[in-house]
């Protein structure tokens, strides 16, 4: 196949080889509507300037951006793993961004990144994902991009999206440990900025209610998605005058620092404490006893997600859909009925 | 200092100018060990070839890559940051390419990838970093790279790199071991493509070997820097009519699977079993007891590496040095004096 010239571009969008020119080397004089009909046809002919170093520079390169804000490295490793796998199919390079997202001019820092590092698009995960003002400021600087979210339902928020149904998940875990026989269930939050912790929180009091259990607000603690606040949470609930028989930690990390907390006051776990998380970790396999937990299929939603972007890149939106996952319950030996009442 | 020509690698390997040119681009019809000799000699003058370095500098955009083969999350990661921390500071993005080592057309997919993806330059870490051919054949096509090798003393193999002394930090672990009063010290190997592993079992050696303690061969096991390896490994050394009475695993992941496999023998650690890793990832501080392990700086080794690397693409080489860490022990609770004897 003959390789595409200016030609073939400016022909394609209808405007003149000076056009094309000032688009490739990113000049002003261009008006908004002509660029992206320019920018589109350079996409759609997979066209490569490649005259000079500084045209290159303006062209968008092959190369997709995964931008995440979680301090969980299985988490992080699943997803890159995820992505990368659709790249490699596809010959993209990802370049890899961990975001503040509590950076009050995120959406500023992120359009920069995109056009300096000539990004053709990016995969956002949660926290940033979550933000509608965030992704529509995206969107209108003209950032292609595919978000992760927690959501029971489709999101429909008008860009390409990849939800998670933590809520479902979370109340099959809490529905597990009153099946066994717990009724003082603690739960400890990861970060409030991230909705599947919002959403972990509603199916733990929806299981709760259903089974009509009254909500002890003492046994909810706040905190972050890690092993330090796992501990630091599970250490206040054991140290309540009528205790939880069993904790449920919204991630494995939390899960982990329970464990340890257990192990540090002297407990035997299951029998002393049930302890359930939320990931299916390899951590979840390797600890003792193996935690109970769901199985969160990260590196498939990933691979989901980088599909979703690339058919945006090409244009081909509707190629793929959206599509929703649900994590599934893992019983293993970290749950068991609560002792008896001596 | 004049800048090499083709003509003074021709000169060095004792070769005509026709058969540099066909091992610097790749073409067949070059005997194996002449292709070594060419291959040596330009990376001795540092010789760029022009045609390359002109294709690859045009096409140069502001990324650079971090190349690794390594099974464990929180190395990985870690890696990540350090030079993340350093493309930051310096406007670069980040690529990362986990890569299959025992490929055998590594050169070629490496060199593919740095032009495709206009890479600057390259991290390249164990086992890909440790391979002389490799590392020539990817400096011979032009490829701006920084090593990370495990050694002694700088290698002083011609091109960047940071070189970690590994073999002195696990003689300090196995000379903890031996003046807590162990003299059954078993070892579990890592990946034998890694020269770490070679390393961290010539520490072992040495140290055993110093305190005139004969080296038993049945103690020492082969594997891979893996959790399941370290399981399994730990239970054919406790299986053995004279058991170990401390397992040094030579990761931090080896390590934890020891743990369990002790666990899941019904033995107490430390009591019954010493158990001492490599790394003090973030699980050595969070398993129950914790890990005694060797602390390696892997996100200052990244990050010192990618400065190398940034100064190598500015044409500044000399401006940071090749540079060695040193891995420092760190006892924690599942080391002690093995129980006296009955």
């Amino acid at each position: 196949m003959r390789k595409p010239t200016i030609k073939d571009v400016a022909a394609q969008a209808e405007v003149s080889l000076k056009t094309v020119s000032r688009v490739v080397n990113d000049e002003t004089g261009v008006h908004a509507r002509t660029r992206e009909r320019v920018q589109q046809a350079i996409a759609r002919l997979g066209y490569l300037p490649d005259q000079s170093a500084r045209s290159l520079r303006t062209a968008q390169s092959y190369a997709i951006g995964l931008l995440y804000d979680n301090p969980n490295p299985y988490y992080v490793i699943a997803m890159q793993n995820g992505v990368l796998s659709v790249c490699r199919e596809s010959g993209y390079g990802l370049q890899i961004h961990p975001c503040d997202s509590s950076s009050p001019n995120l959406a500023n820092e992120i359009v920069e990144l995109v056009q300096h590092a000539r990004l053709a698009g990016i995969v956002l995960a949660p926290p940033m994902s979550e933000r509608q003002p965030l992704v529509d400021a995206l969107v209108a600087q003209g950032v292609r991009l595919v978000r992760i979210v927690s959501a029971a339902t489709d999101p429909q928020g008008g860009s390409a999206c990849v939800y998670v149904d933590d809520r479902d998940a979370a109340y099959e875990i809490t529905q597990h440990l009153i099946q066994l026989g717990h009724a003082r269930i603690g739960f400890l939050w990861g970060g409030k900025s991230h909705g599947s912790s919002w959403e972990r929180h509603k199916g733990y009091e929806e299981a709760l209610r259903d089974y009509g259990i009254t909500i002890d607000p003492e046994l909810v603690v706040e905190g972050d998605y890690s092993f330090d606040d796992g501990f630091r949470g599970a250490r206040r609930l054991l140290a309540l005058a009528q205790p939880p028989t069993a904790i449920f930690g919204s991630n494995d990390e939390i899960a982990a620092g329970v464990l340890a907390a257990a192990r540090s006051g002297g407990l035997n776990v299951p029998y002393d404490l049930s302890i359930a998380g939320f990931e299916d970790s390899p951590f979840s396999k390797q600890s003792w006893p193996p935690l109970t937990t769901a199985k969160q299929a990260t590196e498939d939603i990933a691979r989901h997600a980088a599909r979703r972007l690339l058919d945006e890149i090409r244009e081909q939106p509707g190629h793929t859909r959206n599509e929703g996952f649900s994590p599934e319950l893992v019983v293993r030996g970290s749950t068991a009925p609560p002792r008896p009442k001596a």
